[in-house]
This record gives C-alpha cells, structure tokens and sequence, in this order.
C-alpha cells in the first residue's frame, strides 16, 4: 500500500504552486518545506474517525477522502493562507485496503482526496500508515501567509458587519436525507451540489479577503455559526447580533440547521461598517448577516434578532444536526 | 477537556527557543510559525494506535504519551532539525477522559507527553480532540534546519562507514519483558532505563551531526536495523556491510533484537572513512558498526558477517519483535 500511495501522490506533487516550496516529499524522515522570506507557515491538523466523522455505510470512499482534506484546506481559508503541502495519517482494517470486486476502499478514498487536492493544487508529501479496527484519518494542511497578515479571529471590533461566503445549513440538510436514505446518495461525486458529502473549502475567498485586507476577522464555519460565532466573539473580546431574514439558506434548510448544523465549510468574516464589501467573490456569494457590538454583562455574546425582537443564540443548540460536535484543540 | 489541555498546553509554550518561532499557538483555525530567513520547515506526522503500537494493560499512559511525542521527535533527530512545534490530534473513548481514583488516562497521558515535550522545549501549540471508541493519536512535529543542510537518507556513498548512537535491541528486550509481566513495568518513569517505554530521541546528537557536517547520511532506527539500513541503501541507491561483532547491545538484548528489533529510536548514519567520528556525541556513545558497498546484482543490498561469513540480512526477518511493523509513508 506504501508504494502505492506514494506512486499516487508523485502525480499530485508536481502540480501545485505549492510544490516550489516542497523541497523534500516522501521518502525521508521528514518532509521539507521551503517558505519565502518573509513568509509564516500555517499549520492546522483535523482528524477524522469512522463512526464519529463518517460512516462506511453513508458516506461513499470519494467522500470521506474529499470532506478529510476539505476540512484542512478550510482552516488554511479561514486564515487567508495559500495551501503549501498536506500530509495524511491513515489508519485502516485490512479490508478496507483489498481490491475486491473493483478498487479497494482506500483507492477510492485516495481518489477523493487527491482530485480536492489537485483542483487546490496542494502535493501530498508525506504521513503514516498504520493497520487500524477501525478507520482514522488525521490531515494536516501546511501553507504560507506573509508575515502578520494571516486572518485572525480576534480582531473583529462593535459596529464591524458580519458576513458569510455561500450559504448556511445546507451541509445539515443534505446529511439528515442522507441519513434516512443513504443509498440515494452513493452516486454524489466531487463537483456536485453536495455540501455535505463533497463541500468546497474557501480557499481562493480566504486569500482574496486576506489580500484585499478589509476583513477585521475571520474564520471558518465547521461546527455551525452558532457555536463558530461564539468563539470569534471570545477571541475579539466583543458580542454579536445576527438577523434572522439576512441568513442565506442552503438548499433544503432550516433555520435551524443554518444556525447550528455546521459542517457548512463557508467563512465567517467582520468588516468594518464603512468598508465596502463585494457581493461576490471568486464567484461566491457573499452575505451580511448581523452586527457586531460591544461585549457587555448580562446581554448573550451572540443574539438573534427576529420577528419577535432579540433573543440569546446559545451555541450547538443542535448538536445532533452534525456528526463533528467534538471540541477541538484549536476549534479549526 | 479542550480548556485542560490548552491551559496545560500553554504551560509548555513559553519555554522554548522554538517559541520564537511560533507566531500564533492555539485557539485559532490555524497556528503560525515564524521560520527565520534562510530556514527550511521540517514536517512528520506519526500514528499511534491503541493494540498496534501501545497497550492500555502493558503501557501506562504516561509511556503512551512519552512514546507518542518520541517517535516524532526522533524524526527530527534524523534530519537534524531543531524542534519547533508539536501538534497533537487525540481520539479518546470517553472513559479515558474522565477521572476516577486518581487522574483520568488523558490527564496521565499528557503528563508523559508535555514531560518530554518541556525536556526538548518544544510548545504543543495545536491540534484535534474527539471522541473515538478506542484511542489513537496523531503527532505531528514541526522544526527547523538551515537551507540545504538537513540529513537526509540519500548520500551515503560506497566505503563510508555505518554508526549508530547508543544501542540496540533493548527496547525489544524490554517490550519481551514487559509482555510477560506488564505490572513490574508500570512504575518505570521517564529518566529511567527503560528504552521501550520511555526512548530518548537524539535530538542533540541529530543537530550536533547536522552542524558539524560529518555525516554523509542520516535516519532514525523506529523499524529495525535490518529494514531501516535497506531503506538507507535504497534512498542513497548503495548496499550494506554489518559486523555482528560490533553491534552495541542493549540491555537484556540478542543479536536478533538488535537486528529487527525496531522502537530503538537511536539515529543510523553514514560518513567517509576518512572523518573522524567522536566516540560519543551529547553524551552518548556512538559505534561503527559496518561499511557502504557498492550495489551490485546478485549481492544482498544489506549483509550481515559473522564468524561463518557474510551472509544476508533480510528486511523485518523478527517482525514479532516490534509493535509497530506497518509500513510508513515516509518511513519515519
């Protein structure tokens, strides 16, 4: 299976702009990476596990090889960073790994990962394989900012609009059909309205926003803008308020999934209120969806505002709308 | 738990020279590095697996958590990088989070891994938690090495001499040992001689070799002699001659442990006959233990001569010996 991989992954070495800055691939004890002077290097890791992240009978190999890589390549987004180099911890059941009636599991798994990773242009240049009970994959992205430019999430300040990329909750809608029907579901492939089972991190946006330098805060939306809000509020020490009528819904989705559903991979990002922010950009929609204010005691750090006036927005109000509601070190 | 380890996290992070480099540490979707001008990124990532390469019944946490954070920084060791940053993505079941009689498994855990990790002085400054049934972790390391001078596989040249830091076959030794009587082993800590349980990557002995230039080529010894030694010939396209008689070996150790055995964690490396090699480095002993050939058809790539001669040494002939036999993408 090593040389297997590796034989796949020289094919997606060589593609991306990243690869200037791979000095060193598969092979040796460690990859090396070669930044630019002046440039910060962007390290984030996520790890998925069978029956918590996906699931062998809902979620097809392509699909769990595309979302293990997209939710790196998100937190890269989120930071405004250019994708350098991944690297893929895999732990497998040997059965996953025997071609049996057409490609193995893990073929099919690569293939996922590996078309998200040459539309991004991102080589894989190393990791591990280990035999597993079950399967685990830990993804780590590296890519390049130059120095203090990277997106943060602590610097939205009272008065900055909030804005999304896409749209909210349609990650959540496409998962609870999926749950009751997975078979319906088996011919999705990367490319399609699939939110949940193929979504698209925002990479190209993260970067235009980090360029462009009119966002005062950003990150990505994995756990559902209820609880992601919440921490972008933490982190810039302030509170928010997000009207009901402005959140763009996904297909086939609540009000609810679009505040709690997560797993949307869109960012979330402030601006200032007199910058003026573009309705679209690299041909995805953009949305101001609320306000941020000053934090303040006995007011809840993120309210919705609806037909019926303010209330508190309590973070993962439903939780069960996502198959990812663990806490994470860094809440990538 | 999240708030626990970045609080316990954050302990380790104001400590290290390698914190200079590091812009940004948890709590956001991704930490920053700040390599100096003219400093390449190393980067490896190792799967530890519950029942593949350490037992809840042999290994107390704190040997897991040791083990975990070892087996990448002798990565490091291997191309003579200086640490910079760990990264940890952790899948627990969730009674090993929750306290009972005493500190919960993770809290142990940790313990043995932000030891080591304070030895070496490298922040643990982000990474991945969720729950999982059975409990894996993912270490990814992160250092750095002047441009165009890391160690690598590739330059061992034909008449170089072959030498390994340290000793062989005790960690093999101890894993026997331990297998037998697991609750002898369960007080051994951190600074004891205990090369199974506690190993001690050669991150001084990587970095003093890679500054003083001696060495034509480098690796860590994780799979075994015999496989790790192929793996060198093949990456510098050469073949191998061990002495039996020369091999150091550790404590409790036979030659055939010494060969297969895996898990020492000591570095392998190559340098011209004529280079004078100290006797011991940072402290620790170094032995010549063979010499570069030419590769030629028909002649093993690795040979082993004993009183009866020269004969072949096969990759991974003792594979039992180690519990952590799989393959690797990058063979760290």
């Amino acid at each position: 299976m090593l040389a297997a991989i590796r034989s796949r992954a020289a094919g997606v070495a060589g593609l991306g702009s990243g690869f200037r800055r791979v000095r060193l691939g598969i092979g040796d004890d460690c990859a090396l990476l070669r930044p630019r002077s002046g440039e910060e290097v962007a390290v984030t890791t996520d790890l998925s596990i069978e029956g918590r992240h996906f699931r062998l009978n809902w979620h097809s190999p392509e699909s769990v090889g595309h979302r293990t890589l997209a939710r790196g390549l998100s937190d890269l987004a989120a930071m405004g960073a250019k994708p350098v180099a991944a690297f893929l911890s895999l732990g497998l059941p040997r059965e996953l790994t025997v071609a049996e009636n057409g490609p193995a599991w893990v073929e099919r798994f690569l293939d996922g990962l590996l078309g998200l990773a040459r539309e991004h242009r991102v080589p894989l240049v190393g990791g591990d394989l280990a035999e597993s009970p079950l399967a685990v994959a830990d993804i780590v992205l590296t890519g390049v900012v130059p120095r203090g430019k990277a997106l943060l999430r602590s610097g939205a300040k009272a008065g900055d609009r909030i804005y999304v990329t896409g749209s909210l909750g349609g990650a959540a809608a496409e998962l609870a059909a999926l749950s009751t029907n997975p078979e319906a579901f088996q011919d999705r492939r990367r490319g399609d309205a699939a939110p949940h089972l193929f979504p698209q991190p925002r990479v190209k946006q993260g970067i235009w926003l980090r360029k462009c330098g009119l966002a005062s805060a950003a990150m990505d939306l994995s756990d559902g803008l209820s609880t992601d809000l919440q921490h972008l509020c933490e982190e810039s020490g302030g509170a928010a308020e997000v009207e009901s009528a402005a959140l763009p819904l996904g297909t086939g989705a609540s009000l609810a999934m679009a505040l709690h559903g997560g797993e949307d991979y869109e960012l979330l990002f402030t601006a200032a209120k007199d910058v003026r922010v573009p309705q679209a950009i690299a041909g995805v929609a953009i949305a101001e969806i609320g306000r941020m204010r000053a934090a303040k005691a006995g007011r809840p750090t993120v309210a919705l505002r609806t037909d019926n006036g303010l209330e508190p927005l309590m973070a993962n109000g439903w939780e069960h709308f996502s198959m990812n509601a663990e806490k994470k070190l860094k809440n990538g």
